[in-house]
């Protein structure tokens, strides 16, 4: 027979064989088939297009069952060495915990994540536990996409926890916030960027602030801390009814107050599935990822028409030459 | 002669007429042509659209030459005593003095701008000040469009100061921000609004911050404020290097803290037209709105299509069902 790529029945039946293979292997929880899958959604080869859709179609039916952690922090703060210690933690009662991390910044500091992910010493060895540091992309959306696609992989191979870390830099914590079930926010004693915090509606996305490094002469301070955001919440409109906003302080260093997290985690689960807020919370991040995208294709389309930089920059003159208005540029620009 | 609706030659003949009479008077200062130009531009009838872009495009070239002061604050701050004020102060030396209202609320309030407009009563009785409410609007972005468009106007007829006044409500102040040379943020004593103007950004905007009604028991506790107020924007990063956030105290009803304001106004605009940063301003607020106007139409145009609600909600329902993921979804609507 000749080669798959001048025999089209034959590379047919190769890629579906490859599809359902690598299916299996990752319905049955096997990593390095994990792996591959997430790699093929990752691609922007246009040959692993129709295999990463495929794979996602046969997964997403099986996907959802998964409890989606959002951690943010900013660096220093000790997530990786946090998300040890409670990924452990959920491992030992018998759960299997993925880390997919978003890192809008690591083209610029060279991969601050990716280098935390080989401090994660512990948690890389256990074969229930499954770590991937963020796809390179260009624009946050197509990350978001992509973390998206990861996450539908991982709980169609059976993960129980999800959970998604990223900096605090940009719009990467409201994205972050808008595809997971609980966001926790990791803050250190006297760091100073609380109002930054504020202002940039990051604490009011929280579920959980934990208060980090709260282990040797840090603990008072921590304590203190603690108080202080109680204090702040109290200031700020409640997320909902059946939710405040809760404030603990931990170490990840010592494994304290891990337990007190993870059964925050249970009590909020217990609650929000009880009143259907859980799927209530899931289906509203899914429409709101299609009218993202829908706006997102729509400005990129018109961005992207041929000769269209030429025309902005000679209307954007001529509105700066108040030879017409702006509103009368877009018109015309849109062609009206 | 026949009817003008039947003759499209005397039809012509008289918008032109129209328009150039208009014109003419407006570029006199005539309060009243000014008047019927906003509501020719305001207009949403088909037949006053000609007619309005024809007074614009005559305008556009003799505009620009205002002093552009967006000026916010919540209910009960006293903002109209305070414009009247700072009008009154304009004007005696030797300005006039237009004000232009957008009150994101007034079908919820029942027009609180509107029922302030009475009480700016000596404003009103002057020549030397136009004052408008804001247009009925749906969108914020028409609404927005529109009080441009009436800043091009009341510039052509000749006002120095253009005041454009909103309430601390949804995205208005962000607006009115995006159209202005300057941003005064009116404040209170003790209000306890403070963390809800850090959060939305509203004090990163401001160009000068003043709180108001410091007058008889309350003067002490506004001198307190405003130290408060420097402290918190000495932990916000600096505007820009020729220009940091002031804060002054003021008493709109005893005319007291005016002439502060205005001496600062006067710095502020000798130093950015010393550097250049007027103009920046301005050109970058121009092409802000440019591409914001086309955002909002390619999004208003693809959602206003025949028969797209009910493609929505049929793929919103598969989406949900995890029948296709948001994206396929937003990619069969956009029709790829």
């Amino acid at each position: 027979m000749d080669s798959p790529h001048i025999n089209p029945f034959l590379k047919r039946t190769k890629s579906t064989v490859h599809i359902s293979a690598l299916y299996s292997d990752l319905k049955d929880g096997k990593i390095s088939a994990l792996s591959k899958a997430i790699t093929l959604v990752e691609s922007t080869a246009v040959n692993d297009s129709a295999f990463a859709k495929g794979i996602l179609s046969k997964a997403l039916p099986h996907s959802g069952k998964s409890f989606r952690l959002g951690i943010t922090g900013v660096p220093g703060v000790g997530k990786s060495t946090f998300i040890e210690s409670l990924g452990k933690q959920l491992i030992a009662s018998g759960k299997k915990v993925a880390v997919l991390a978003i890192d809008p910044s690591s083209s610029i500091t060279r991969g601050s994540i990716l280098g935390d992910k080989t401090r994660m010493e512990e948690l890389v060895k256990s074969d229930q536990a499954f770590i991937r540091p963020s796809p390179a992309g260009t624009t946050l959306g197509g990350v978001a996409r992509k973390t998206r696609e990861a996450i539908i992989l991982c709980e169609a191979a059976g993960f129980d926890f999800i959970i998604i870390e990223t900096v605090g830099v940009g719009q990467s914590e409201t994205a972050v916030h808008s595809m997971t079930d609980f966001f926790l926010l990791l803050k250190l004693a006297g760091a100073g960027d609380d109002l930054q915090g504020i202002k940039r509606g990051i604490m009011e996305m929280a579920d959980l602030i934990v208060i980090n490094k709260a282990d040797g002469e840090n603990r008072t301070a921590a304590k203190h801390a603690k108080r202080e955001f109680q204090n702040a919440l109290h200031l700020m409109p409640q997320k909902n009814q059946y939710w405040s906003t809760k404030v603990l302080t931990a170490s990840g260093l010592n494994n304290e107050g891990i337990e007190e997290v993870s059964e925050k985690l249970k009590e909020f689960i217990a609650i929000t599935i009880e009143n259907g807020n859980f799927k209530k919370r899931r289906d509203k991040q899914e429409l709101f990822w299609l009218h993202q995208t829908i706006e997102d294709r729509l400005k990129s389309e018109f961005y992207n028409q041929t000769n269209i930089e030429e025309r902005i920059k000679d209307l954007e003159s001529q509105v700066l030459q108040k030879r017409i208005t702006a509103f009368e540029a877009a018109e015309l620009l849109l062609g009206h």
